[in-house]
């Protein structure tokens, strides 16, 4: 007789347009196992064990299941909660025990980025300690392709798709208009700490004259003179100056651009808003025509343009940390590692938990060009397959057609509080 | 003998997704006619007329002109130019004709809003006066719909899908973050003046529960008080409030919201950013957690996500322009006729260029809810076939496919200057 363990699946941090695709992943790979009972997963990530609030994935349709393949957003919730060291305070480790114990919870795949991944570790570690049986694997995601160890992380390929097709529209919009009209265009990307999705805005451009034609980084330290004299140069030879901008674009001495100048209408500090500034400056100095857009949410849950290969990286990291489940793999974080830029091919790896250093993992100086405001040729085909494919999702009255889970809650076990 | 005349074709204002797809119908219909000799278009609107700008279409590879149907941007490039009065300054309508007549032009199609409806309506009434015989036919185009005499404009389906599918995606990005994190988010959409986009974006909310929860109009006066009363009623019914805000939302006195209260980095009033301003609003009363998006030309560009049916509507107007003229119809302004509403018919009308007033089309009264905040019914039917039908491009290397036009040069024949 098999001794069938259920399965706890959560989603943490910032979700993306395909995070839900490694669910299903998750979800369809599980239940083909005798071995695997129930597959449960957690409401708002981690937080769902700790509330005891879990989800019976048997309870929705296999077609909505299917359908996470194409549904941005986290079908089950994510969240921000950071678990505190066993040794500061054991509370949520024993109540999580508790919940896992009750609900005979014997795998535990957390899909999430570096916070996420340091959330497994201390509980892979803490069950250890304690003596409670759980294999625990991570499953990357995270739009800023800041995570170490992994080649890319599932969600950067389709908001990199999303960015660069973005800004070539837009491109040809103001190359229409800038005889008489706009002349300065300023989009704003996510990227706190690292510039890969401003990079990827840069596979736009097939010519020096093509949108974008200034990038600018988190990792080059932004130089008002220069880049006003090269904003200057770009409309004086190709009629407009194209900019993508990190929302994490530092001054010289280290700080965010964005926090040291720009007040709200009541004179807080405002977040986010570098594009707004980047624009107001080039008014201030140059006194040309502009506009601005700041893409926040959008590029992350862009699923309507989402990458093939991006999305077939996530069901297959979804899929894989169940196979390895039942190969008795443990305290590992699966990794996307590259074989090939061109033709591209790629395998699932994986790393000892315990080595998942929570490092952001900023691009390499030879990606960026000589002047600080364009990608190499060494970038490109490093960026260049992650947005290859297209995945168009069913469309229902015109608009794309996104699933919304039952999510039934399991009856709790543990005495009401 | 046939007395071949060639067409003069310019596009002018803000383009839009679908704008070269008209370009499309009027190059592909006027070369099958023997009555007509070279199809030019003008660099940069009319002003590619005053400075004897002539492109010649036939210079282009047919299968790149059969590819504007899908590129978005103006391809000839677009200009925001106002004709003085005849009576006032009659300079420029001089040059023109003698453009015209130099290169043989007899018909003029002109592809834009309001402002260039009465460009060509001015033209057509001059050059009547001065006995140069020129047929004339606007043929309409605007993302913001506020153009009157016809049901819709092109450009709008396609912006409106845009702005639909973005919020529909947020929604579901902010749904899963909403318990430990981002609890408001605010898109800012396009139209000063009518809040058509706004209203679009309203069709992707299937239930009371999903984004958008509301919608700011030009149309309705904003209340602050009221307004964050509403704010804080969704976050407690559904968890988060998604709102979408018009870049022309007025305050109680009829000012435009943005420009009374916020002034960007150097003390400028800023131009644009309702969306930061509304969020800061909302962060100040009621201190939750927000993001923002300004989507500015992203939405009237987004040709990888265009309506089916706007882009068939936008290549049906151009053809149209050309069968008219053939048929000796003249000074009109081309419209779509809507016959139902489900299944949705439509066919192409005329009116007068002299009735054409230019007046913005704002929303009817019966299309916002009582509360001021939404999308009734009959607003839904009406703007839910216009973004019926995906049209996708195609894509190379993982982005759309967009064509550049040669855009060779007629040699100019007036007396150098």
């Amino acid at each position: 007789m098999i001794h069938a363990k259920n399965v706890f699946y959560a989603q943490s941090g910032g979700v993306t347009a395909v995070i839900n695709a490694s669910a299903c992943g998750v979800i369809e790979t599980a239940k083909n196992y005798p071995v695997i009972g129930k597959i449960y997963a957690g409401i708002n990530g981690i937080t769902g064990a700790l509330n005891e609030e879990l989800i019976d994935t048997s309870q929705e349709d296999p077609q909505t299941i299917a359908a996470l393949r194409h549904t941005p957003g986290g079908a089950f919730g994510s969240c921000r909660y950071k678990l505190k060291k066993f040794e500061e305070d054991s509370r949520d480790y024993y109540k999580l025990i508790e919940v896992f114990k009750n609900h005979n919870i014997g795998y535990f795949f957390y899909n999430g980025g570096g916070d996420s991944q340091d959330t497994i570790l201390k509980i892979s570690q803490v069950t250890k300690k304690i003596g409670y049986p759980l294999t625990c694997i991570g499953i990357p995601k995270t739009i800023d392709n800041d995570l170490a160890h992994t080649d890319n992380s599932p969600g950067f390929g389709s908001a990199a798709k999303y960015v660069a097709t973005s800004i070539r529209e837009a491109g040809l919009d103001i190359a229409s208009m800038c005889s008489t009209s706009t002349k300065v265009f300023v989009m704003e990307v996510m990227g706190r700490h690292a510039g890969w999705l401003a990079a990827a805005a840069g596979l736009a451009a097939e010519d020096k004259a093509h949108a974008p034609h200034i990038i600018l980084f988190p990792e080059v330290h932004f130089n008002q003179e220069k880049f006003l004299h090269k904003v200057s140069e770009c409309i004086k030879k190709y009629g407009f100056c194209a900019i993508v901008a990190s929302e994490g674009l530092r001054t010289d001495t280290g700080e965010f651009l964005v926090n040291s100048s720009v007040k709200d209408a009541f004179g807080n500090t405002q977040l986010g808003g570098i594009a707004p500034t980047i624009a107001a400056l080039i008014k201030h100095n140059l006194n040309y025509k502009y506009h601005w857009a700041v893409v926040d949410y959008l590029q992350r849950s862009a699923r309507h343009i989402a990458s093939a290969t991006d999305v077939e990286q996530a069901y297959a990291l979804g899929k894989a940390a169940v196979d390895r489940a039942i190969l008795k793999e443990n305290d590992i974080m699966l990794t996307i590692n590259r074989l090939a830029d061109e033709p591209y091919r790629w395998e699932i790896g994986s790393i000892p938990l315990a080595d998942v250093a929570n490092i952001e993992k900023k691009m390499p100086a030879d990606f960026i060009t000589a002047d600080g405001y364009g990608i190499t040729e060494t970038c490109r085909r490093y960026l260049s397959p992650l947005i290859q494919g297209e995945d168009h999702p069913p469309y229902i009255n015109g608009l794309p057609h996104y699933v919304r889970l039952k999510n039934i809650m399991v009856e709790k076990k543990l005495v009401p509080i």
